[in-house]
């Protein structure tokens, strides 16, 4: 258990008035009810929604024990997947575990490129390993490609009867070539919810079993979302963060902010950001509308985008994600000579040294015109991330009710796929 | 040796017209003279474009026995810096080295964060390690915690003599407190020019030093980036194509193109369009003007940004970096039963399915809207490495000229820096 998240919005002054959330708070109660009526576009992608109490005890420990079984008798566990099938994992994994167990999850299928995969197949071959793949259909050209190679490595190397003690699929309840592979083969399961999206889908066997064979409680991982949930069942932006978050992102977009830089500073929630820009940018950004969504990771990245970001275009918003307690105690060391003056600051935890570079960071952008807020989890756990996925998807939803567009869809997605499968000569596209 | 970097604009069709080149070709020939008759704002920073011919063989061979002495004793290499101070180094290496180079240098001191720095100190404990630490002034805060506390470790396993050896310090040639260190403790040391900027510094020792220790061949990387030079002499944008782009760019910005994504199809680039980033956010993002730079990685980011770039908000173009030559034979393996329907492009390589997915994805994005461009190099060479820096520091700095800013200064990186000391209670500021 740990605190509630913090939605902090003290530097959004002068730039979104009271009186211009008043005037949209019944667009956002007008989306809260499409909502929580689930009577919007894409109701039927509204699964998401009860992930947190959906799960029983017998069946979070049904995914925690197939996970360190796979987890006990390998060195590197290679899960397969892209898009919604690995980001959400991924973004969870490196938020909370351990660098032990970050190195031990390989993920794989998640693009085309064959010398990444021949270094990856070269480096298992002195390594015990086991394989999580993650498609809804199975057919998805990269992470099929890869799940092919690593599947015949993984044969060759163990036999078929052990081959079956190593593969995990987690994939349709009935249909699809993953579904039909698991089934003849007799690979273990785990079941993707037909009204689950991808990018909504860290809750489900997708997120869970590859967190689980890292070791994150994912118990603690779904009580998370569930008080998230709790939190946030009424409209009123005053009593409910994700409400406030939609509508800051409206009026700020219909003033010509269209870029939202999603800011952190701390490398292990990088994937974090990355996972954010699928939430949003494929649930907004459709029918000529969206907001950019666009990653920072500071101080990194004040040294290249800090610039801009102070002193550019005013066309940008900002969003910080802040973990309030850091697990380094990490000081600052003292130097005899002092050359190079940081003694001022020596004896001091460098994570405080970055809390002071955020608080620095959030008023400088705020004095250069950039109006931000921060998110606050208290601290990079699995109640917090849990917390986390489950503010930013009612969050989106609410954002793209409001501002006119159905947040589970994502038609664009297959134009390039048909186009590629054209190329490639596919039967029956042309 | 390899061929001439290609930048290809078929897919600016109907965006931007033969007649608005045109228009601009008088600026853009005033930004050329500018730039090359070394009289526009910020002349004083223009160093960068004499590198290729600066550096003598001997010079060469001094930096290549340096690393390689540094290389020879150490499992990893650790390189010290952050911004301008390690992109350029991070990017060359991803791009040419072998997994096994890339694995031994490892970067720190580009941030705050007490955990990684812990985590990092922890995993030298048991490798024979070696520094080299870059930095102009040697004060740069997150860069000098890292100095502190690895080069503590290094004496502490080494002795300082030992040390000595291990340590190689790019700086400043008379001033600032890491040439007083360097002086003083005997460590090896390296000139970063008065008038080259960071982010143009990749042709300096703070590129070559860390790409030499990885096995880079620092001499081709040179000549890549004269053969680049001598063909970018005239303005004319039909024979240069760094002022072609520089000034689709620009006629871009002004009908609201207001966000240029940088793509590219394989993970070893994902730093170069970091670098890339920093390159033009800096030299573009002042005075309340800049487009707004983002990188993606496909076929990646099409599974999450991809549906944005296809249908969302008409405000972005596109910038493709694709390499012809690719090493990996990888094929796309048979199977027996096909259930995930994949054997009609069984056999075909790997990277030439990626290729495909690059048409797919130029044409798709063309089509729904987004003007894009492709700068194609050989292959993931040093050589090409040269052409390609060398190609985009000169576009940045025509762009920027012709978009009215200067190109070489960074006023607005300062103003977090300015707080955070005053919040740190740092003597001086407040």
């Amino acid at each position: 258990m740990s605190g509630n998240l913090i939605f902090d919005t003290r530097n959004m002054e002068g730039f979104v008035e009271g009186s211009e959330l008043d005037s949209l708070s019944a667009e956002v109660k007008r989306a809260h009810e499409l909502l929580y009526g689930r009577r919007g576009p894409g109701k039927e992608f509204l699964g998401w929604m009860d992930l947190p109490e959906k799960y029983n005890e017998a069946f979070i420990s049904e995914v925690r024990d197939a996970a360190s079984s796979l987890s006990g008798n390998s060195d590197v566990i290679v899960v397969i997947g892209i898009g919604g099938s690995y980001l959400g994992a991924k973004a969870l994994i490196d938020a909370v575990c351990p660098i032990e167990a970050r190195e031990k999850i390989i993920f794989s299928g998640y693009n085309l490129s064959g010398e990444e995969l021949e270094d990856l197949l070269a480096g298992l071959k002195e390594k015990d390993f086991s394989i999580n793949v993650i498609s809804k259909s199975g057919t998805t050209t990269e992470s099929a490609i890869a799940f092919r190679a690593l599947e015949s490595l993984l044969i060759e190397k163990y036999g078929k009867d052990e081959a079956k003690k190593r593969i995990a699929c987690t994939t349709d309840r009935n249909k699809g070539a993953l579904r039909e592979i698991s089934e003849r083969k007799g690979y273990r399961s785990f079941e993707i919810p037909d009204d689950v999206g991808g990018r909504f889908s860290v809750l489900t066997p997708v997120g869970l079993f590859p967190a689980a064979a890292a070791g994150v409680d994912i118990g603690e991982l779904l009580s998370g979302a569930m008080a998230q949930k709790e939190s946030m069942s009424v409209s009123d932006p005053e009593k409910n963060p994700a409400s406030l978050y939609a509508a800051i992102r409206n009026i700020l977009w219909r003033k010509g902010k269209v870029i939202e830089v999603f800011s952190v500073f701390d490398g292990f929630l990088r994937n974090t950001a990355e996972w954010w820009k699928q939430l949003f940018g494929e649930s907004e950004g459709k029918n000529g509308r969206g907001i950019f969504p666009a990653g920072c990771v500071f101080s990194t990245d004040l040294h290249s985008m800090g610039q801009l970001i102070q002193d550019g275009n005013r066309n940008i918003f900002e969003t910080f994600l802040m973990v309030e307690k850091s697990a380094s105690e990490l000081e600052v060391p003292f130097s005899e000579d002092d050359t190079d003056g940081l003694n001022y600051i020596s004896g001091m935890r460098v994570d405080d040294v970055n809390r002071k570079a955020y608080e620095a960071t959030a008023r400088a952008h705020f004095s250069g015109g950039v109006p931000n807020s921060t998110i606050r989890i208290e601290e990079r756990s699995a109640f917090c991330m849990g917390q986390l996925f489950y503010f930013f998807e009612t969050a989106v939803a609410l954002s793209a009710y409001i501002s006119g567009v159905n947040p589970f869809n994502q038609p664009g997605v297959e134009t390039y796929k048909k186009e590629m499968f054209r190329l490639l000569g596919k039967d029956g596209i042309n």
